[in-house]
């Protein structure tokens, strides 16, 4: 039990979502948890700001200790509870540096998964352009190519980093879900649905999957023609 | 001596510095190493994407093994050479949290910073706006104050995790660096140009010296009514 834990997040949110992945995966169920809306701006509330300055989602304590930033706490929570349930940093030095490099480049895979979803979220009317939109769609697609090339690269069943579930999994699933909740087509991206349809079913992953889309199991169709 | 490491990197790029002080800091002194242009786009040259399809430095190579991402590649070196050279992860969980927590802010902070000095390499001509310009300074002025406060907490003469210089100070110090160069007030932010001042003369720092910025002690303005 975590009862030393307390997290706010938000539904849907990656980075909430990757740090949740990590508490199930190191057997902390039973933080203390509190769901916080986006769209009534409750991440800017007090409640928020006192833990985390920057009036993001997630906020997580640990005792005293703070860690808001999901890569951070994925990395903490692995180091102070190494051998509480999955061990998530794997011991080959190649298959290491596999799940350090492709964490890395998961940021950049969920940065420009961003810049086209949340395009009109991110830029004000008057600053939007075609151009950067499209701009922003073919990185994205060129993004999508690197992935796929690199799970079938790995072979069928495989995770990021090769045979074990690691940190990059932890960190990068989420991604992959947010696709395909925005119509990404497992038929173009077939390694991407692949892994997609493995990981979905991880007691961790389905423990953690976000409510609303649950409740509303129809996503969008943003991604459909990429 | 690190002969079986090859490193490309441009001079001047806080990516490429985080790793050369990493490899300092765990005495991996001679490794090969080729500094490439990104004027000249030699970053996008064949050797480049040979190491790294993103055609991007640095790219880094130890034996079969490559990690690119600068964070990665920190991560790597600390972990396959723990007992050697300097330790960059602390033992205290507070300390490590907070390093782990700062380096990840550290990424925003580099990446608010870019949005500022390099607004017109990332923008096209006719997608630029000056609401958007002000927006990013404003943006990265806020950024500013967080560290300025986080040092200020820390106290004299303190890195960026507590007493001991760690993966943070590796990660975030060619920042720092960076606003310095482009012309930040040390007045204005006197604890960032106290961390500045206490780094520089840092052994790994100074052998890692951006050689450009030694050709040409001067650097920009354009943060310096920031």
């Amino acid at each position: 039990m975590a009862q030393d834990m307390t997290l706010l997040w938000g539904s849907g949110s990656p980075p909430c979502w990757r740090v949740m992945i990590a508490l199930e995966e190191k057997n902390l169920q039973g933080y203390n948890q509190k769901l916080l809306s986006f769209e009534k701006l409750e991440h800017k509330s007090q409640e928020v700001i006192d833990i985390n300055p920057r009036g993001q989602l997630p906020s997580f304590k640990h005792g005293d200790v703070i860690v808001n930033e999901s890569y951070a706490a994925c990395f903490y929570l692995e180091s102070q509870f190494k051998s509480q349930g999955n061990k998530l940093i794997p011991d080959s030095p190649a298959e290491q540096a596999l799940m350090y490099q492709r964490m890395f480049e998961g940021l950049t895979f969920y940065e420009k998964l961003n810049a086209v979803i949340y395009y009109n979220w991110f830029v004000p009317e008057g600053e939007r352009h075609d151009s950067a939109l499209n701009r922003n769609r073919e990185a994205l697609v060129t993004e999508l190519k690197l992935w796929e090339g690199y799970l079938q690269k790995l072979g069928s069943g495989s995770h990021l980093a090769g045979p074990s579930f690691s940190l990059v999994d932890v960190t990068v699933f989420p991604t992959v879900a947010t696709l395909f909740r925005f119509g990404l087509s497992a038929e173009k991206y077939p390694k991407l649905g692949e892994y997609y349809a493995l990981l979905k079913e991880r007691p961790s992953v389905k423990a953690s999957w976000p409510p609303h889309w649950l409740e509303n199991r129809k996503g969008q169709d943003t991604l459909k023609d990429m």
